[in-house]
């Protein structure tokens, strides 16, 4: 199952494959069942599902290597199709964790030039090896003055206040910057930096079965599953205090729990 | 003219008819020419124009009146047809004020079903003879109870800090908000204002030369102009402080100064 195990199956949401958006949608954690249980998520030792809400995991996917393509993998597809990323895009990756090492895999696989921005270095190796072509640091004045205007999209998934005015600059005019960061305070950013490039700034929530499903092909066909360091029951408050850490503590790059030790 | 009286002629932008974009636009008013000299707008009695940089005023248009199409005419008429207003669309309009009579009049025209928005209903009157379809305000909360995601589109010109996550409730998913407003300081957004309902949040620029002319055809074909006043030289100052009362001073809808007379 992904991040959701029901929805009202009655809005024009439900109707238009558009269900994880259903205002009734029964998240798979943090949220309440129809008897108005909580919901524990990766938690929880069983779950019942309505085989509709189910996705197959096709043979030759590693079961645990694909446990956050249910969620993370997802969210960060979802948007590469709808704006139609592929052979001739030019994106750029802010960020190299969770999701966006598995976004820079995605993007990649589907012919994009893909550049990966981070803060720091750290992890320039590792952004090449999962298929970006190009990386450049944020940090660095030189990737604004040679990039400006560079990007059809730049795909970013902070959840912390950014200089957005600096990242919309190496957007191209008419291009798109989706921002699936949900930081607590709202979003600032300077009408001039839409105004001058007439760029549009969007965002999504995760993706339908239908289109985790294909998501799941896509895997396969291109050998993609995410990152992981699978973890037992034990080592779970370990886990929550590093991922309490600035930047997530440096996971490489999601935590899986085994939950036969639960 | 319009509100630009040259540019680069080199760039990216000014070969691909987007010249209204070109980094070394020279502006009418408040700009500097290639000479150095300031341009002056409204209140120069003569300026030197490429004939490139000049539109045609179809006969059968009031040229007093024709006047601030050159500048909030273009600035609501291009961005209605970048997202391809027209039958079937149902738009907002934010205000009832310079930009937003002309941004009434083309949607209608144009065959949309056009909502005016308001915090009063001073306007009422105006909006629907100039062509809106329906008329709410944005202090009734049965507007957002009744027009919840209703909005394929909400175009907005208020260059003031507004309630953006209340307003972008009223689009729809996958909606367009286009913001033409531009405050001094930055605009503040909820990110699940966007992630809810997947909407774009955009701007643009007044419109190149060629989209000018194309709207002032539109204009002939369906007899708009500008409300206006006329003013001479000597109300200049009276017509400013108006201008800074709030919300504009009830100016309806906009001034135009009788250069014969400076």
């Amino acid at each position: 199952m992904g991040n959701f195990v029901d929805t009202c199956r009655e809005c024009w949401f439900c109707l238009n494959g558009m269900e994880h958006y259903c205002p009734k949608i029964i998240v798979t954690y943090n949220g309440l069942d129809k008897a108005g249980e909580p919901t524990y998520g990766g938690y929880a030792r069983s779950i019942v599902v309505d085989e509709n809400y189910l996705v197959r995991i096709p043979d030759g996917l590693d079961l645990a290597a694909a446990v956050p393509l249910m969620c993370a993998g997802i969210a960060v597809y979802s948007p590469l199709r709808r704006f139609d990323v592929g052979p001739g895009t030019k994106i750029g990756i802010l960020g190299v964790g969770g999701l966006d090492h598995l976004a820079v895999k995605f993007a990649d696989a589907l012919g994009a030039e893909v550049t990966a921005l981070s803060q720091t270095t750290s992890k320039k190796e590792d952004a090449l090896a999962f298929g970006a072509d190009d990386f450049r640091t944020t940090t660095d004045p030189a990737t604004f003055l040679e990039r400006a205007g560079y990007f059809d999209i730049i795909r970013c998934a902070v959840s912390a206040a950014l200089n957005f005015d600096q990242l919309l600059s190496l957007v191209r005019f008419d291009g798109t910057f989706v921002n699936l960061g949900a930081p607590d305070g709202p979003v600032s950013i300077g009408m001039f930096s839409l105004i001058r490039s007439r760029i549009s700034f969007t965002s999504s929530s995760i993706g339908s079965i239908a289109e985790t499903q294909e998501m799941l092909r896509c895997c396969v066909e291109h050998d993609i599953v995410s990152e992981i360091e699978t973890l037992s029951a034990e080592r779970i408050n370990d886990a929550l205090d590093t991922l309490r850490q600035v930047g997530g503590g440096n996971v490489r790059y999601r935590y899986v729990i085994d939950t036969s030790t639960i």
